[in-house]
């Protein structure tokens, strides 16, 4: 039945899927993630997958771990939402599974699971956006996975797009992820809210009355009900995506660029502004043929079809 | 023995030659570019390669061309400097000459020939940049010329560094290479002199004078005789390198870059304020493996034996 399990490790919760060959969840589990401990985070994986096991007949485990991983694909580097700093992943779940497993970046295993059952079907390159907290990016070039010399390739969300720009969490300052994330918008709507109260009221009725409790949700609310505060922090934010990708596209000329992740709800409030920047910023535009800018598909469980899927291989 | 020919096609010159299976060119011609005719260019380009051919047995016939080569290597969609629009190069080429032809980017011809012969011998994940008028780009990744899904990768250059910054020969504003190039190196060294020529005295003096007459050579020469000024210019235009270098080791995690072009001959004088850049710029630099930073080794004849090399395959 080549069944595999993926295993989709963040900074709060460990989920778990089995996957069949098309791609296909049929059994899930859950926990949250004990961040804090390398030990436990590696028990806690065990577990799940164990459970699973005693339901389901697998040939592979993959991981997709929010973090570097090495390029013998067994060690994370360093996972910055997560307690492992060189930490042996791989053996160690081995040692207490006694299942082969294999550990992924989990923006990797993303867009590996896009391109193989969702938004990039068909496409032989294709650049992977997660715009959430920050940007996630994974990347596949000629129908392979791109990893770099050292497995840390895909880590587009830090080019600096403004020198001596916003403080980034990696230390840098002007990193692309702080243009174009959830932060970003959740930043310009606060700002905006602070200074122009009157001009906020849709989303500042939505928050409480605090521009500090404007996030996500309620922006991409109001922007859906029209509000054009709302729809303002959208164009800002997707004019910065479309230009990061036309930065890409520079660098990389791809066939697609999906777009993922929480603030992709908004959908074309996101898409529409980010393909307008694209189209004005790509260089040589006379000249060439367009990357195809499309949403996601698999959702949440994109993770664990592909960690599952690369598990296979 | 395995000889091929290749081409370095220019706005300025058409440089020809005769390239064994060790990269070692053993006959060479150059004629100059009629770069304004399109059915000229090709002409120029028979003509050179049927008089390398009246004296060697040749296999094949590699062009590296200044300008958007398509994905079937064959046509010119665009070349700023040359004549040719969608130009069927490969056939024109072929049908006058008789003999299997090949149509490469020269930037992909040239980091070809340092991965295989040069200063990038042994890796796999390699970045060319040839820093002269603008910022030419080359990527090899997993030991293969890298070239994007329509064949237009590796256009670096024309990244945006700067929002809103300097206008570019490509019409967009803040392009790399109006920050990390010859051109660049040129602008830094003219302001100063106008604004401080006291400081600039020994620039001026080698210019005759004028500050609008101060060029790379100038600069060049200053910086290595240590004069303030000129290294002035190298450290800002190598510091924009490096930042660019780290930008791209964000997305690719490459294992080298090779530095080229006329700008390179000023050698640690732009490379080690690029490698300080470099350092202080790369995300997550605490937990990763650093590229090597080197001088390309083959000089001007890269591109003609990289195109004869990619002819050769």
């Amino acid at each position: 039945m080549g069944l595999t399990i993926g295993v989709d490790v963040g900074g709060t919760k460990v989920a778990a899927g089995v996957v069949d060959e098309q791609g296909q969840v049929i059994d899930k589990l859950r926990r949250p993630t004990p961040s804090s401990n390398p030990v436990q985070i590696v028990t806690t994986i065990s577990e799940v997958v164990t459970e699973l096991l005693s339901r389901h007949d697998v040939e592979a485990v993959g991981l997709g771990v929010a973090g570097f991983i090495d390029e013998s694909r067994a060690n994370v580097v360093f996972a910055p939402n997560l307690a492992w700093r060189d930490e042996p992943v791989k053996k160690a779940v081995e040692d207490r599974l006694g299942i082969s497993v294999r550990v992924e970046n989990d923006a990797n295993a993303t867009v590996w699971a896009e391109t193989k059952f969702g938004a990039a079907r068909g496409h032989s390159h294709v650049i992977l956006l997660t715009i959430g907290t920050g940007i996630g990016c994974g990347i596949v070039l000629g129908g392979n996975l791109y990893r770099g010399q050292w497995g840390i390739g895909g880590e587009a969300g830090h080019y600096r797009v403004v020198p001596d720009g916003r403080l980034c969490g990696c230390g840098n300052r002007g990193c692309w992820e702080q243009y174009a994330s959830g932060n970003a918008l959740m930043a310009e709507a606060r700002e905006f809210a602070r200074r122009s109260p009157a001009a906020a009221t849709r989303l500042l009725q939505l928050a409480g009355g605090t521009s500090d409790a404007i996030a996500g949700p309620e922006i991409t609310r109001a922007a859906l009900e029209g509000d054009p505060a709302a729809l303002r922090c959208f164009n800002i934010v997707g004019g910065w995506l479309g230009q990061g990708m036309a930065d890409l596209a520079a660098i990389l000329d791809p066939g697609c660029f999906v777009v993922g992740g929480g603030v992709s709800e908004a959908r074309d409030l996101l898409l529409d502004p980010a393909r307008t920047s694209f189209e004005k910023a790509l260089a040589g535009r006379g000249h060439r043929k367009r990357a195809e800018i499309t949403l996601a598909q698999l959702g949440p469980d994109a993770g664990i079809v592909g960690a599952a899927q690369l598990a296979r291989r």
